[in-house]
């Protein structure tokens, strides 16, 4: 019998004889499945996805050993072991194809000052072991030495660590003396069976207080593969870092219990890209981090008192080099896991990898970078000095401590504006039905409300009989109040429910807003420089692609500068992040950045204050 | 009231009041306890010997948390906490005293080159570091860095672990910010509370397949502190490494089963060095090992299953570097266990020690080197190419598999001689009564036995009627026979038993001499030189100190030479272990050796069977 086998995301598709095998299948369409071990059902790494679920023979015992449930529960197969017993549709991963050496920087670096060289701090390479003889008798690790150094490999150097000779001896006959060399430095980290130069995946990781994202990139293309997050379940012990750290310093597990979270969070981001891109776990040689300097030490499992207190100590500012495996974090166990240096008191690697992102402190001019997130850093840079500080924002632009606040993801309201008639218009992501608010929606409704009136500058809601006559009927009657919610304003609503932003949600707002807007102007006045000598303003944070200028000037996070002059950046420190972990030059740009930047402590700044409950005013309305 | 306390090993008496501290009453007779923590109980490290049990105060809640049960069942207090209420008599081990700076080199390089510099892997520095403020900002790792920068250490390398990140924090509080960096190369590996510059020690492990010895070497002195031996426990899973091997390959779990044996017993001499010293546990941060491919893979975990069949391949033979914890040797957990480099098939570290502690490939002129143990091998250099071998020879000269075989210990006879008129003269060890034979005195037995012809050129035991007229009557009488042990002869006897020598014995003699001489012979013909050539013949193992030329040189292990040629120089092994311990120079000189060595196979050399067969016969005896 034959039957019809089709190949997506090519749209393919061949006849074939009852009981050919995937691989032998999509070789027809001219389609290489990459399989190290040459088919012969060892290595794992040749998976397709089946489709329907339908037309392929069962799932055999060798799969149900290399692949884990939630794999085989996705549908994933191994395209070597899989045979065709009916017509049937198969998705190939990208990680399954041969790669063809395409760059993939795309979205990588926004405001690079030039190409990023590849150079990751894992790199591989696939060698032909001479087998030994009486003769010869050299040990399997000098052996594979020998040919590594043919290839044009130095090894003299090379060390190999206990995990790796322990298994080097079946491995090399398993693969018939056929291996890949996994290299990090001078340390031979991993061999695997058969040639999977092209399979070498490390993953950047972003803890932030309130959102975690992992990116999962290729190390020889450079490309995003995938990319996940999740809310950092830490804040079932507090929405800030402050309530964090007490926790962790006054609890006997406290440390402990937080930590957990996190690993566990990072975890599941992990298993998520690896059923998103087809990747296999084994295959990511390395992880980057960036996030504030409480993430890092409750990540790292740093006792934090002494951070937690003045002088605000972190226990190191060093870039952190430890195994992904003694953290807890489940990639290919020989991983290193890489944290960014800290700047000092709370100004993090999150901080460093804006500044790397942004090639700020090598940047022409006076820039203003700021990242909005729960911990606000603001940096500022004149083309040679760097100063930085930290702002305990809140989490309301990441849409967290707001009644209908959500991050940025399906359904949420990502844009708002009122038109001069009273309507509304709104965007939510994937045009779903609205089921909450993300940053910029916040953003965009608290902007609105104060142009026309309905939220006054001291940040007071107005009541309906206050605005009689000023406003369109039709906006006026969004105002409502009950006792639930107090003054609110109807933002839009979905089947069920309205979306509401209560006087509640505006006061957050305030507090967030007002604290950035404190640290931007105590770092200016540090540095001698007004508003007006700004040359450019650089937002980033995970607030959505929408962000609305005019919306972040009318709120008054930034000082009054031209429209033209501020420039949305997103993920930043994400951005730095992926640069560090396929560059190694990068690495060493961040800690000479975090050596270089001045760190301008707020929290016994008297300025500070004053500046802080100015800045939690608006700016008069239109109406 | 007043009471007398006597210090030994100084011999000393003063009287104090009651309550004086031990520490403040060694004070007056001039000896100073060194105390890091300056008295306040917080480091455990003044260690003393209650001799008498009396005259102290009860052990106090912080000595039971800071000294193991096993160190207190043996009186050891901390003399900051121990008080003087009566009359008492305390040690004080050389561990607890400042030590004046001597080098204690003697013993340590019987045959060395030259002077050896002290240059241990593992540095201390005594540093007071800079209390952060809200001005300096620096984080507790690069304060600690500013204060080492200060005293001369070259810092801009230095990184930390994450286990010294965990710990630092608190340490640096804790000892008021005085505290002693740990390094290793360009890694901080502890951080310890107060002055502790000159308490470093290091453990150097002889593996044997029969054997186990460890030595506590003070690594700021040079000086040996303590050793101890133990019986190799995987002996019940065979007595020669082939069938461990073949144990570890076999069964699922028999790899594991050998390592635990192997760490197990070497924690139990660790045990016993703490016991012996008084040497703090956690002062413990380097480990080196010398033993044979085999028990080098079953100590490190490595599948051997390569290295037990043709053409016998070893998975290493680079020098492995592996964290004592890792390994689960209980000494300070950040401690390197390096193992010295392997040759080529069973010729292991144990060989590259005794050629670096001989200096063999160094020295002038031809010298033959056996190293005798369950495997014995076989060095030869001509001062410019150095060869090697390993033989099967068994555990008898190590006084297993022979009836009343023991270890050099005390009980042991080391010595045997027969006099003209027949009388018998024995050394035991400690002078104690016999209670069984060591390595030395199983060689004089059975040279003695040749030499009066009670043992024939064959090895056969001849019976009493073919001797009588020929030996006086008393050595005659000694010859006996029963059903559990056949022909013997008796050696000796304590007020229990005789103590035997049996033809099964002397048949083991055989196949242990025969062995090491058929090795001997291949590898001087593989250079092709003879026994007339010979400059100097060196013989190493752990059989006593008593061993005698003529011994040797009867039973036929070495080839004939003119006695002053041949040398005993203890176990070289160890002695190779301890120099690589004391010395990152001699570990690159014992990396060079292990290059350069070439390796000899016997397993597959037509002509090892017929020099092995010839070997195992004695030459004539003399009456």
């Amino acid at each position: 019998m034959r039957y019809k086998i089709t190949f997506q995301p090519m749209g393919k598709t061949v006849e074939v004889e009852e009981g050919t095998t995937v691989i032998e299948a999509a070789k027809i369409i001219g389609v290489t499945i990459d399989s190290p071990c040459a088919g012969r059902g060892r290595c794992g790494k040749c998976r397709v996805i089946d489709q329907t679920g339908k037309g392929l023979n069962p799932i055999t015992d060798q799969e149900k050993k290399l692949l884990s449930p939630q794999l085989l529960a996705r549908g994933f197969r191994l395209s070597c072991l899989a045979r065709v017993i009916g017509d049937c549709e198969i998705f190939i991963p990208a990680a399954s194809q041969l790669e063809t050496g395409k760059i993939l920087t795309s979205g990588l670096i926004p405001l690079g000052t030039g190409e990023i060289k590849l150079s990751p701090a894992v790199r591989k390479r696939f060698v032909r072991v001479e087998r030994q003889t009486l003769q010869t008798q050299t040990s399997d690790l000098t052996s594979l030495k020998i040919a590594l150094k043919a290839s044009g490999e130095k090894v003299s150097e090379l060390k190999a660590g206990l995990d790796v000779l322990r298994r080097l001896p079946v491995i090399l006959r398993d693969a018939d003396f056929e291996v890949t060399a996994v290299m990090r430095g001078d340390e031979l980290i991993g061999v695997e069976v058969g040639n999977t130069e092209n399979r070498l995946y490390g993953l950047a990781l972003d803890i932030g207080t309130t959102t975690v994202v992992g990116s999962l990139v290729n190390l020889i293309t450079g490309g995003e593969v995938a990319v996940s997050s999740e809310m950092n379940p830490q804040a079932v012990y507090g929405g800030d870092v402050v309530s964090r750290l007490t926790y962790a310093i006054e609890r006997e597990e406290g440390l402990d219990a937080l930590n957990e979270k996190v690993v566990g969070v990072i975890n599941k981001i992990v298993d998520e890209l690896i059923i998103l891109s087809g990747v296999d776990r084994e295959s990511i040689y390395d992880v980057t981090v960036v996030g504030n300097s409480a993430m890092h030490h409750l990540f790292l499992k740093i006792p934090p008192h002494h951070l937690a207190v003045l002088p605000y100590v972190p226990a190191v500012s060093d870039p952190v080099d430890a195994p992904a495996r003694k953290l807890g974090i489940k990639v290919n166990e020989m991983a290193n896991v890489h944290y960014l240096p800290n700047v000092a008191g709370f100004v993090g690697a999150d901080a460093v990898g804006v500044i790397l992102a942004t090639g700020l402190g090598r940047r022409k001019g006076l820039t203003l970078a700021i990242d909005i997130g729960t911990n606000g850093e603001v940096v500022l840079s004149n083309g040679e000095r760097v100063m930085a500080c930290s702002t305990a924002a809140g989490p309301a632009f990441e849409g967290a401590n707001i009644t209908r606040g959500m991050r940025a993801a399906p359904g949420a309201i990502e844009s708002f504006r009122i038109k001069e008639n009273g309507e509304i218009d709104i965007k939510v992501i994937g045009n779903n039905t609205p089921v909450g608010i993300c940053g910029s929606g916040i953003f965009d409704i608290v902007a609105e409300l104060l142009r026309i009136g309905v939220v006054d500058s001291s940040g007071r809601m107005r009541r309906r009989e206050e605005l009689e006559g000023k406003l369109p009927e039709a906006l006026i009657e969004r105002i409502v109040e009950d006792e639930t919610h107090g003054l609110s304003f109807k933002v839009a609503r979905n089947e069920e429910e309205q979306i509401l932003i209560t006087q509640g949600d505006i006061r957050q707002v305030q507090l967030a807003k007002g604290a950035i807007r404190a640290g931007i102007e105590v770092i200016m006045k540090e540095m001698g420089v007004k508003a007006d000598d700004l040359d450019e303003v650089l937002m980033a944070g995970a607030f959505g692609s929408y962000l609305h200028k005019e919306s972040a000037l009318r709120i008054g996070i930034i000082p009054p500068v031209p429209k033209d002059k501020i420039r949305f950046i997103g993920n930043a420190a994400m951005v730095g992040a992926k640069m560090a972990l396929i560059s190694s030059d990068m690495r060493e740009e961040a800690r000479r950045i975090a050596r270089s930047v001045q760190y301008v402590p707020l929290a016994t700044n008297p300025e500070f204050q004053t500046y802080f409950m100015e800045g939690m005013l608006f700016g008069a309305s239109e109406i």
